[in-house]
């Protein structure tokens, strides 16, 4: 995640961002829309490292999750599946860079929005039982981790819970059986991305993430097998920092994939 | 956790087990039934220390968890309610033994179902909006544990569904606005438990416990506010052991009375 150059087109403000210690990069904006970060390595390393099958990342933005899956398992196919145009340009920018020349047999760029449904989603190129695994970092509103009025706190949390639903409706559409699934997200949306995973998955995993050891967690990644009727069970949790700024080693690991988040 | 001596009833199979480094005592029945033990601490440590309303221990058995509140909070009166007779009079049993007397002017015990709903709940003895905190600690099929043919699994999560949904259900009309609610479980459960605590708690934090830092949770224990609109919150996990057999530091403070679970 080190900034290597700005781009010729110096008017667009882009950058090109080295990822997994320069193992592939990546084509952003800089001062608009979501910028990849530790986030995204965790979702990707979310994935095991002998994954070798079909992988749709939704909502991918410039591609940093699914391209952190290529880069770190070196038999997957990876589609980077995103709504916004312009973000599906920046995917096809990084996808097509050629310091990414290893990578780009191996990775798509599918411009579609993953809530729609049934005719329109496939008509879209999400096909059903087409993936072997589907990782999502579904949008949320920042400004909800922030003290709001009760009101606006309430919306946004019924806008997510909607996301959360119509994001994984897809994702079971489109994963074979025995498919996998992970998501990073915020604690408080726990409670409707297991509502939505009922009856869809099983064998969910979660993975709690903390800033440090004696701070609650900010984020969780959840893990889930499409038809599983087997339990849950909550892992141990990642603490991203030790004393001071740096990365814990487990956290810098991830971050530069040489560690896959759930140790297989 | 001793056992300090055998009753006189030599014919019941009872003991006197020393809690809280002695600052109480149970009497409970050996070889048949469920005995108290670190659940049971956990569930009591996990009451703020400064607790001083009223509170009900739902299944509460010989009355651990409870009498664990009732030693730690001074300002605290409890209810065990147990609707075994036979658990029950257990529980009459440690209220009324001379070794704690100390605690006995405010715990008392109530024989009655905590899964009865409207008039029927009333009339056994638990009012709306009568206590400040309720704690339980449901019945689980431990054999669910292990490894079972998938139709038995099912079921006995059917059944342990409906529990959750019951017992949560009562929480929430007996407690006044704002009491508390504190819950311990498998994390198998997690999804039930917030199913059920939807539209009724909110504020909700989760904290695993994990036998050893590699391993998974093992149990969790959940608390929530009655009509609070708080996002749910993911603690950093209590870990019960370091290396060898014995309880970690804060395992064993929280085991014995000198530390509450969620640090207030």
């Amino acid at each position: 995640m080190n900034e290597v150059a700005a781009l010729p087109e110096a008017a667009r403000h882009d950058t090109l961002d080295a990822f997994h210690r320069g193992a592939f990069h990546l084509v952003q904006p800089t001062g608009r829309g979501h910028r990849a970060g530790m986030d995204a390595m965790m979702l990707g390393a979310a994935v095991p490292t002998s994954f070798g099958g079909r992988l749709a990342d939704f909502g991918a933005g410039a591609g940093a999750a699914g391209m952190a899956v290529a880069s770190r398992c070196p038999r997957s196919s990876v589609v980077l599946v995103e709504r916004a145009p312009e973000m599906a340009e920046y995917a096809r920018l990084s996808r097509d860079h050629p310091l990414n020349r290893h990578l780009a047999d191996r990775v798509s760029v599918l411009e579609a929005d993953v809530s729609l449904t049934g005719k329109k989603r496939v008509a879209a190129g999400l096909s059903d039982a087409a993936f072997d695994f589907v990782i999502m970092n579904p949008p949320f509103n920042a400004a909800a981790d922030r003290a709001t009025p009760d009101a606006l706190k309430r919306a946004a949390h019924v806008m997510e819970d909607g996301l959360f639903e119509s994001w994984l409706r897809s994702a079971a559409a489109v994963l074979k059986p025995r498919g996998g699934l992970a998501i990073i997200a915020r604690p408080v949306s726990l409670a409707a991305i297991l509502a939505s995973t009922a009856g869809r998955f099983g064998g969910v995993e979660i993975l709690p993430v903390h800033p440090r050891a004696e701070q609650p967690a900010i984020r969780i990644v959840l893990r889930a097998v499409r038809g599983s009727r087997a339990g849950l069970s909550l892992k141990p949790p990642l603490v991203l920092h030790g004393t001071g700024e740096r990365f814990s080693e487990q956290a810098d690991a991830i971050s530069n994939g040489r560690a896959s988040l759930f140790g297989d």
